[in-house]
């Protein structure tokens, strides 16, 4: 089968409708967690997965099965139980039901649900609901993402035309905790943080980025970088389902999506910002706003050096890939 | 003069009418700056002044002072140029006009204006818009804490009944890196933070927080506090008027204000969560929120573990409270 422009659009409208559907059972589903006088020990641990997510998924995957029956399909729950599949070129939904499930838990306001499509081993389109902030982010390859805040009509991103980015010292950057508190995780993440905020003149390495910030949730990290709210993102132990859609959203508004393993390969015809299936695959990237060019250096140029100076200062990431 | 319910009711649907016009520069201001093709490298640090900022607190003090002409102001502006009046018995409003002003810059959507009341040294009325989320929270003192979001209807806050606390291991925590990067003050964070990450059995008072935000706007984590969305805020080298509007919405929601001077206090009558004006005034708040109780333990007893062993966790904070 061959997904062009057209049935992409029809793709999008099916699949906005459905993630606001998903939206307004995340929303009760928050509220119900929040009222409820107690929570139980599992549910209330950092990885959380409550009945709300299994219910939003299986209603994602229901609806897709009836439209799309020979789409194929990726997710956390088919994925846990053992369903590995090996990335095929057909058409793929790929979905986080419930993307930041610490600030579902909490009624942190970001909190999402993450659809995306993968064509062809590409992703191709990409769907990111906050029901919380009604915010909605969506992207089809080659067509430009959008934000639509509440009834409003949808923007272009980024929001603004880009602006210069000349280190991370000017950077507002999202870095996650995580939930994995091993000696040496711990210990990178500690140290990567120290470097990102030191003054260069008493930490090597140090960057003195502009500020920190922790949100949550990665897929609405990624958007924050497409919309230009954040200027870098680094997300760590994530899974493709948590990024998938958020890709082709940052992709489609000039921002770069790496990883340490893209940017490592010697090999020269490799480019640092296409996503083999591997990279989508392997939970680790970092995410880059458009960059206005400048007479030395195209956006694309700007991203590279950024990418690579971050990837310098937080030191060996692979220590803190586990699980 | 005398300030009671009645008053205090009109005073507040003027203070949200005028926070509600700021937040419309707030957010031209913040479109602008995204759109402009260069910020001078004075606007951009980390303590970011902008003409925006200046603009919102003239409009909040010509209208006051044309409401209210025998009221008191504090504001940055105001205190920097070298009125620091002392808090006398006096209707005082205390405002900041963009609270999160970095996150104003980047166009990062957790930015308020804060404009507290304070008489006879208490505060007593506190409103904090944010105009990107159109979030809208107000209290005031023995009536209650609110949040209105959009055109909706007010909702009392917490937006849930309180839930138990047991240990910070449980909790949502803000913490934020701030502007001073000075070595003594990035060391002692990095060991705050740390320690509130890791497993206990690993790391000297490890407490293994649920999971650490990191947002930006003093004001708008206590709101979050207020509201049930993050368990613990702590505010080191915020103004007085970054808070003291979220204050009085913090404790009518039943949370707790206290700070490290208030708790060390040894004086046996010293309420730890009555806010002195020299507590006020002393750039350090740990903000915990409502608690249920249980057989063994009241609200109020529940906060004051809770907040002594946030500062066994985190050491000496003294050593981050500069400039």
């Amino acid at each position: 089968m061959s997904l062009g422009p057209t049935e992409l659009r029809s793709i999008l409208t099916f699949t906005v409708n459905l993630t606001r559907r998903a939206g307004t059972i995340i929303l009760e589903g928050s509220q119900a967690i929040q009222s409820a006088s107690f929570i139980d020990e599992k549910k209330n641990s950092a990885d959380l997965v409550t009945e709300y997510d299994i219910a939003v998924e299986n209603l994602v995957l229901t609806e897709i099965k009836n439209a799309y029956p020979s789409f194929q399909f990726i997710g956390e729950e088919t994925y846990a139980s053992g369903v590995r599949a090996a990335l095929t070129d057909d058409p793929t939904f790929c979905v986080d039901p419930i993307d930041g499930t610490t600030n579902f838990v909490h009624g942190f306001p970001f909190c999402c649900i993450s659809l995306g499509l993968i064509y062809q081993k590409r992703v191709v389109l990409g769907v990111v609901y906050n029901p919380f902030l009604d915010y909605l982010y969506t992207a089809i390859e080659s067509q430009g993402s959008y934000l639509t805040r509440g009834s409003g009509q949808p923007m272009k991103l980024p929001l603004a035309a880009p602006k210069p980015l000349p280190s991370l010292s000017k950077a507002l950057i999202d870095v996650e905790w995580g939930s994995d508190r091993a000696t040496p995780v711990i210990e990178s993440k500690c140290n990567a943080y120290l470097r990102l905020v030191a003054d260069p003149a008493i930490v090597e390495h140090g960057q003195m980025a502009h500020a920190i910030r922790t949100t949550g949730s990665g897929a609405i990290n990624f958007c924050l970088v497409a919309q230009g709210a954040i200027d870098v993102c680094w997300e760590i132990g994530c899974w493709p389902w948590d990024v998938c859609a958020a890709i082709v959203i940052i992709q489609e508004a000039g921002g770069s999506v790496t990883s340490r393993s893209l940017l490592a390969s010697e090999r020269p015809h490799v480019d640092p910002f296409t996503l083999t299936p591997e990279v989508l695959m392997g939970r680790e990237f970092l995410v880059v706003r458009a960059i206005q060019a400048t007479r030395d250096e195209t956006n694309r140029e700007a991203q590279l050096r950024l990418s690579k100076g971050f990837y310098e200062t937080v030191g060996n990431t692979s220590l803190m890939l586990r699980g």
